[in-house]
């Protein structure tokens, strides 16, 4: 079978796919320190595959809303991209990858000049939502906010209060995170505001559809397989699937690039987005995570997917 | 352009390459702290390019020898992938990138339970030859040794004396790594003989075209693609290309993945290997370093091919 | 010259060592990271020295009133121990020296159970101040500004509220550190009034003879040496000594204990106070700090009258 | 009861102390990194005190022989103070107190310019070895081991053969450390015949008595209470006793100064001394250790000492 082939049987396949995997869920276990989201039902597994072209297939519990978390970091990072200078970027935020999880406060002490080392963990996210366009807080987030539509092409994405309020309340080692870039010059704007946007985006409520065409957009190089946009260019779009391979993760980033070897960015909510440059993009969700925070089910389901379908990049 | 067109004139933009990109080895400084290091010609560049077809293409100082260093990690962990059962092997040595160095001793101590955190650095590269098969360290050498020359295609490969002996003489942070692991008991054999296997290993006399063919070899998911010969099966080859990929380049991969965006290894010797895949290998040599110990002639270089080639996998 | 001998001709000796080592004014700086301790002026030099039976010697700018900063945490500390089983203490603050910054962050993420080190830097000083008997922070903060009174014996001690205010806008850094302990569940109550609490408790303006008095009711066991009240027992007198031997001057702790070899804590308003057990207290101010954070001239002054008056208490 | 009392029927309270006392061997483990310390009676305790005047006290299995370890570093240390510039000499080893464990390897990577934070830890001790005077290793060894002898007022003491090949077998960890300061110019003699020094200076046979005398000879600034010879000047009595408080007990220094509040050093293999300036020194023994490698039951006896006899030096 070559690359990328889609077989005729290709729901067949996926509906399979979902049932062979479903016991891994079983074995991971849904975030707690966002109280909101240990009422996840851990025992969902769902997959949804956006083609280039637009061509979408769908299996398991695709419809089930989660929300974005981490994933949403892809649509800032791309923001942080379009709207600042590459080079003059990397003097507040880098792009390497760490061995630390994604909420290690430890090298914005020890290491690299106090940055950041990429805008895939939490720190650096933060920083980069202070850096995308807009005269105000509230600007920035609009923009971030009407990114993930775009790339979702879904405009009736809304924040699952519930979720927000939660990380809100719980959310003190972003606080920390914060204020030690505060401290040190990489944010100067005001903490609360940020991180208010911050956990906003984290609670964008989604489903496997979404993401997949978000990862869609990526696969086609910043323009929308839904809509035809062209949200991004090319070399943008590069550079995000190129940070999303070393860093996407977290410190689960080279074991994703072994077992499924595609592009990728996971999030607390259960969900993976992964790309298939030039080809399509995938989204999975299983709120049972594995002890780095990544869905178990979802991993899984990719690493058969990308060794039946050959989509491994390297 | 599409990806890997190879244009009619590939040898006068080759040329052209190399003499646009030749100033940035002014830019950068032979590595020291291996004294017979520093006695390489600073000024030197050169390219050489192996397609999967096995059709060559050379430019600048590609026949000046130059000593394989790290790269010659790619070969040790195709022998430790060949020869160990996965599972078994990431009980000693992991799959993560690091924001550290390619020396660092810190994360033997505290993190991952003290396994070297991939096999692309020094420690993990030093233990990696202990994995490979073998009743005494010579055995392993030699496999490993032969492997380099078959994936290179050149049966006349040979150790550099002077450099051997001087990596030996200085060789005492690797010394350090190495009774680290000897203590943890990641490493059981004895220290001084495996250590004496690394530095010859490290001190391999390759050119431009050697490194390239390997690169080809790993295009090629493990045929070579000048003699035919069935080196390693694809799974073996995709996950060496992902290894490469997120911490082929030490702590510089980020960057690398964003400017180049292909796998890659570099040497403290000035070469880098990248490998488009399914396509072609590259081997670039520039014995002028950036502070991270890549070649930076040969890093802006494979920058340039990458854009105009469109060989960025991302 | 034997131990605490007290020369008759005391006040010209200390006036002569002012003399003598007011040139090391020059080699220092004022801390800038606080903007209004940048108004200090540098070149002043001051000391008091209190016995434990109330007698009472100055020099130099003695008078001149600086910010009691970490040399309050002597104070928090003390009211830690009356308030706390020290059994229960040693679960949320532990008594371990470190090679650490006064403000670092990194070993409440790698080390001790994520427990700040000790009661004297930053991090155990602002979680100290939450273990203070007082159903509000603000009784807590009563409690300790209280004791600092008490132990300095004086009734008209205040807040400066321009260091203050300074404190509060600029402290980030600490705001991290509470942020990270109240996500670990060090820190229980409200972060920005427990720091508002911590930067008023830092900016008590104070002189050389009110920081001797407070080291002078230490040397005498708890019992002030001018109110004749006691304020703590013996025992609890003598872990602050302790703590403040190994922690009291940051990472500069093991050359105070060779150099002047007695209980110190500094603070970076310029004061540092030494504690020679059961016979006197002495009260240095100096703003131009060391590389540390400690008062320059004021470390030299103590390492003389040690040597010369054998207060060393090894 | 004052300080440094000593009761009338001061060989009843020993008796009784170690009688009370000798539970606490059961809530510790002999070392087992060293093979044949494991071989150790963990039930033992023993105490052995020596007054200035040279009047001593034992009790216990005080008579039982152990290896000094970690307690010959007070020794080495001496010997580096006298036979180097107190300002060069910390250009190579600080004086710094540390949170990490006695045979960490971080903080030569990571801090303090790659120097060793003190001398009371395997790296600083090791690196101190090399500095004291002596044409070959050979003679810096006897010049320790002499002083050893001399300070213990016992020609008779031996190295343990079977521990010292033992340590030798499996220092593996002290390799790591020695290579990492060979490789930054800490250390630039040879590593394998330093080390040999150095296992044998730790696997000198000695008893409480002998390490009491040592204790007493730092508590008599210098002069031997036994034999009534000059060893050392108080002021490198007072420096060793300064860096003992701050780092002798490694990373339990902190609470040993709480606990027991007199300098300090402690080795694997079971012996603590402490030293009461100016009165007595004591010396106890127990193999059974806690977690930080310290003797459980000589710690506790020496706490209940301390109190009793009020020896707290704070």
């Amino acid at each position: 079978m070559k690359r990328g082939h889609v077989e005729t049987s290709m729901q067949e396949k996926l509906d399979q796919l979902i049932e062979e995997h479903r016991h891994w869920t079983k074995k991971g276990a849904v975030a707690t320190y966002i109280p909101e989201l240990s009422k996840q039902d851990p025992d969902l597994l769902g997959i949804s595959i956006c083609e280039v072209d637009g061509t979408q297939w769908q299996a398991g519990d695709w419809q089930a809303p989660f929300t974005i978390q981490s994933i949403s970091k892809v649509a800032y990072f791309t923001c942080v991209l379009l709207d600042n200078d590459f080079e003059e970027l990397t003097k507040k935020i880098s792009v390497s990858p760490t061995a630390d999880g994604f909420n290690s406060i430890v090298n914005l002490e020890t290491k690299n000049e106090h940055k950041p080392l990429n805008a895939m963990i939490n720190s650096g996210a933060i920083a980069g939502i202070s850096l995308v366009k807009g005269a105000t807080i509230e600007d920035k987030f609009q923009r971030i906010f009407r990114m993930i539509c775009d790339m979702a092409g879904n405009e009736a994405l809304k924040v699952n209060e519930a979720v927000y309020l939660s990380e809100k309340r719980t959310g003190d080692r972003n606080r920390a995170l914060a204020y030690f870039m505060k401290g040190t010059g990489i944010i100067t704007v005001d903490v609360e505001e940020l991180l208010d946007a911050y956990f906003r985006l984290c609670s964008i409520e989604v489903n496997c559809r979404d993401i997949a065409i978000m990862a869609a957009t990526l696969a086609n190089e910043g323009v929308s397989p839904v809509t035809g946009k062209t949200l991004f260019d090319p070399k943008t779009a590069r550079i995000v699937k190129g940070v999303m391979t070393t860093c996407g993760l977290y410190d689960g980033s080279g074991e994703f690039a072994v077992d499924v070897g595609m592009p990728g960015k996971s999030g607390v909510g259960g969900g993976i987005m992964t790309v298939s440059p030039r080809l399509l993009g995938i989204g999975v969700m299983g709120p049972a995570l594995d002890a780095k925070g990544n869905s178990l089910g979802g991993w899984k389901l990719l690493q058969s997917l990308s060794e039946e379908w050959d989509l491994n990049i390297f």
